[in-house]
């Protein structure tokens, strides 16, 4: 498509560069905030700014942090037995979001993924073996990949370089998900859940 | 949800003041801003800013433009005895994508909607009275607004400002989308299209 201006087409080209967001939609989005208020769009960069600019990782668990150290981390009532293992910031929201889980985190930034140049190196594992290593506290390592091969490699990665550690090393239930209908489940998934079937009741 | 950070929860709810939008992808676009580097984010910040500062309407037409009169205003190979009348910015880009019209155009900057508040006033009617009454070159005006109430309605208002006028008013075609399967027309549409038959070849 053609623009009639050089303004829009660069911040339909920016826009259209975040994922998952393609030129028509963000043509929409620029002609919304050229309709708007100058404020509403000084609002929105500006809070854009902030947070590039001040947004930090905590120094224990590497989650997204306001602080040095997150608030999970800081929180004197969590668990500090129990240490799950997530790829990504956002998969600690999704945890905490269920209430089902007491204990502290620890984000690897990243998945092992040879296809796209990511090997253990770049992510925060040395920093969990020296965590686990360095406190007695620790209990339980509980790893909470994707059921992907990328998780599953990554997963066995940890298992090898955790298991001479005096930590139990389990993973996240996979199985049937709530409200799925058994004839709908992939025959992989079907399959593991009779496998690792568990004591009804 | 509960976000891990201040900085986190207040761009997401900027971003999904945006139209079509919600907190899930907001979020999605937030940590995806924050993994990449500082200046992705102010290369984008800084093009709306660019954008919102500096981005005018054509006087004569209202179009979006970087000028104070847009490209096709300025070009002087367009037919200028034909305006065509839309409802926005973005409809002139759909025309002009369709490489079929070579008049200018005038943007009403909205639509006539009691229900949302905007009467005849709060649009560039006047403009177009005033620009069609003072330039003899316009032979015709094209109302090329949506098929909908309020579409017909600005359309039926018009009509009625310009017929006294010297100026030809014509209106889009209406009828089968191409490629559109006849059994999927909606009535309305279908009847339309057999009351304004055209000859065939």
């Amino acid at each position: 498509m053609e623009y009639p201006s050089r303004l829009i087409e660069d911040a339909v080209n920016e826009i259209a560069k975040l994922p998952g967001i393609g030129k028509k939609t963000a043509l929409r989005l620029v002609l919304h905030l050229v309709k708007e208020k100058e404020e509403k769009t000084r609002s929105l960069t500006e809070s854009l700014n902030r947070l590039r600019s001040n947004i930090r990782f905590c120094k224990t668990c590497h989650t997204i942090s306001d602080e040095e150290e997150c608030t999970i981390c800081r929180n004197n009532r969590r668990d500090r037995s129990m240490v799950c293992v997530v790829e990504e910031s956002i998969d600690v929201m999704a945890i905490e979001n269920t209430s089902q889980y007491t204990g502290v985190y620890h984000v690897l930034g990243g998945i092992i993924s040879p296809i796209h140049g990511v090997g253990p190196g770049d992510l925060s594992i040395d920093s969990l073996m020296s965590r686990v290593s360095a406190n007695q506290d620790i209990k339980e390592v509980i790893l909470a990949l994707s059921p992907t091969l990328e998780g599953d490699t990554t997963a066995f990665y940890l298992h090898r370089k955790l298991r001479d550690l005096p930590v139990k090393i389990t993973s996240i239930a996979r199985g049937i998900p709530m409200g799925g209908d058994l004839e709908f489940a992939d025959e992989i998934t079907l399959g593991r859940s009779i496998t690792a079937r568990v004591l009804f009741g």
